[in-house]
């Protein structure tokens, strides 16, 4: 793609009303623009990221063998009273009429239509174990929203709800699900941590959350510098009658291996075992050898639009994002500083754009009509990772430049050179 | 994929509530599942087929130069005053308060949007021609919702919006969007027609509909049998003043070539030039050498859920559906036939369906436990194109049997003969 043909809606300007430095950076690297409180337009940088992350749940989601399906956003209103949410939910249910008069809501989650669904569906105790998933938008009406898309009204969930003849297999899936978010979490190139989300301390777990670990994030996380134990501070602290969880500190981890370190983490995953709440509440039963049975349920949740979000908290410095490679919208920018329009010189521009891409690579050519400076600050305020800089000096030694996003080091190459260091 | 692991959700009766074929298929073949009036899940197989038709689309809109962006499906009332549509769109638009009592509503299209985000972001002329599309959930509050998600409620589409600073660049831009349609649904395998949605007889048209032929179209079509010369037969006999649109049957095509064809048609494509219609009543100017200036507009829809069940109307027979290559869920099905579970046989079938994996098949193994005569019949109603048959008696001969849907003809051969007959 060349910057000439994209909408690069960088801003030099701080947004005022930006708290975090996702929510800044976002504004300013053009990936994202308010519509209203709480709810965005994403812009095609943003997109692209967007649809990496998608791509790579859907990836670890089909391998694990769950099996994708779309629900609505639009649910009646009688599926939420007979789960008993209608009332319970609060008014961050967003709840309408349609022209008829009958009542619907805004799905902020699916457990309503996805126990419906199987109810439905699924008749036999042959059909379990099995696990559904969707890549979907929600609504929920937050009183606040802030913190641009980390906190937002609208945005885009991976969901999914396993259903199980027994709390064994239960745990299978459960543990399958981990083994997928594990692999996704990995792939996105993110810093995170499992972290148990209840304070039982040992044995299977009924919940945790996977929190990308941010300066900035909600909460604070104690965890073993030399084991995966891991747990939100306020648990351990409640459980250890102590007072501040800073004093956490260097302690020794409660899994008696090594010291516990403190740092805030983002959740951007959470997996719970459900049980029977909907099962029994929707009268979901399957046909077993010992008679009908309610199953057990677990659900499994990714914040989509919030990775993005949170791969920026964790992943910036003063100049903008530094996105890994694995969900940047370009994996490389070639800057053309060619002022007076040198032909040779676009020529290799050309050149090498075209041989990246046909190695597979997603090349953004930064071909405006702007200063070295500009294009500079633009690109990495957006956070590319590699970046080619052919210029007239260079060029005259028929040399190209290269640097990585986050370090000062510039590399001069011949122009075959740079083709094999692009990864 | 095994069947054993697929929610394959077929059912043998006639839905007693589905008017239309594809209704009856989507139905009967699992592929969806009325939530409530208009409102559907789709189930994997659906889904798996709404994801092929996305991709197709999102390929040729990206070679278009297309901008993928993401609006939101909860969209402000004061952008729907500003552009008179507030009043004006009727009870279809389902308007809601949240819980701050602001108005909004569901989104059913997204001019509004697109042009409040190109006031705020396109300013220079030099940033034009540009056009943006997204593929994004819908809804509209239709008052009769029927045909299964042929006409629902909720509904996934692809709009895309061109800006442009003369009529004739939005031409242009009208042209290029034009043919990414023609490589869509070439792409897509049906058979289709692009007809004029106005009397404007010759010249350029400024608004034309993509139909899939089918005898349960909704509209009559009148199409020349050696020109691309299509229109609605309504409206040519409107500029004849005549009485029946039947009696076009055989008359001369309008535009001297060939004669005139009638066939029915349903509308999956919309491209239309709207000119200033937006761009002025929400006043989105852009400096240009003489001065501000009003863009040129152009809006181009395709539904993306809607294609799935025109591609039914167009190709079923009384067994089910049959899908192109291109959108079926699966390419192949292997239907492997072992009441005993000869443990040799069921090698030779895993040996198939690793082989073809490898090869880059879809394919959906039915080893359940169930008879020859149900396999088939699932089988063939979920339309899969291409059926290896794998039974006891030919496997005793070292044989395998192939079959096309749609035809009867069953052939034999060996194994490794099979492979390479998949395509």
């Amino acid at each position: 793609m060349k910057t000439s043909n994209l909408l690069l809606a960088t801003q030099r300007e701080n947004p005022s009303d930006a708290e975090t430095i996702s929510h800044k950076l976002m504004l300013k690297a053009g990936l994202i623009r308010q519509v209203a409180s709480g709810i965005y337009n994403w812009l095609p940088l943003g997109v692209k990221v967007l649809r990496k992350v998608e791509n790579i749940v859907r990836r670890e989601m089909e391998k694990s063998g769950a099996q994708e399906i779309l629900m609505p956003m639009v649910q009646p209103g009688e599926l939420w009273k007979e789960s008993g949410r209608w009332q319970q939910y609060g008014k961050e249910l967003l709840i309408f009429e349609d022209r008829h008069d009958r009542e619907f809501c805004l799905g902020p989650t699916h457990e309503e239509i996805i126990t419906d669904l199987c109810r439905n569906e699924i008749r036999s105790h042959k059909q379990l174990p099995v696990i559904f998933y969707q890549i979907q938008t929600k609504f929920r009406d937050e009183i606040r929203p802030r913190f641009g898309v980390m906190r937002s009204r609208e945005f885009i969930m991976k969901d999914a709800y396993s259903f199980d003849l027994s709390e064994q297999q239960m745990d299978d899936s459960y543990q399958s699900m981990r083994d997928a978010y594990v692999r996704i979490f990995n792939s996105l190139g993110l810093d995170y941590r499992i972290v148990k989300a209840d304070s039982g301390a040992i044995g299977g777990a009924d919940s945790e959350e996977f929190h990308v670990l941010a300066d900035s994030g909600e909460d604070l996380l104690a965890f073993s510098d030399k084991s995966d134990y891991a747990i939100n501070a306020e648990l351990l602290i409640e459980s250890k009658s102590d007072q501040d969880p800073r004093s956490l500190e260097g302690q020794d981890s409660p899994d008696g291996k090594g010291k516990l370190k403190l740092k805030r983490g983002i959740e951007v995953g959470h997996i719970f075992k459900l049980g029977r709440k909907y099962s029994e509440s929707m009268k979901l039963t399957v046909q077993s050898e010992n008679g009908n049975i309610y199953p057990e349920m677990g659900c499994y949740g990714i914040g989509i639009s919030r990775i993005v979000a949170a791969a920026i908290e964790q992943n910036h410095d003063d100049k903008g994002i530094i996105w890994s490679k694995e969900i940047s919208p370009y994996t490389t920018a070639l800057v053309e500083i060619n002022p007076k329009g040198e032909k040779n010189l676009k020529n290799l521009c050309n050149q090498i754009y075209t041989s990246l891409k046909e190695q597979g690579h997603e090349v953004l050519w930064d071909d405006r009509d702007q200063s070295a400076g500009v294009k500079f600050s633009d690109m990495e305020l957006i956070g590319i990772p590699q970046m080619i800089i052919i210029g007239e000096k260079s060029f005259r030694e028929n040399k190209v430049e290269f640097k990585m996003r986050g370090e000062d080091k510039i590399v001069s190459l011949i122009p075959d050179e740079v083709l094999n260091k692009i990864q």
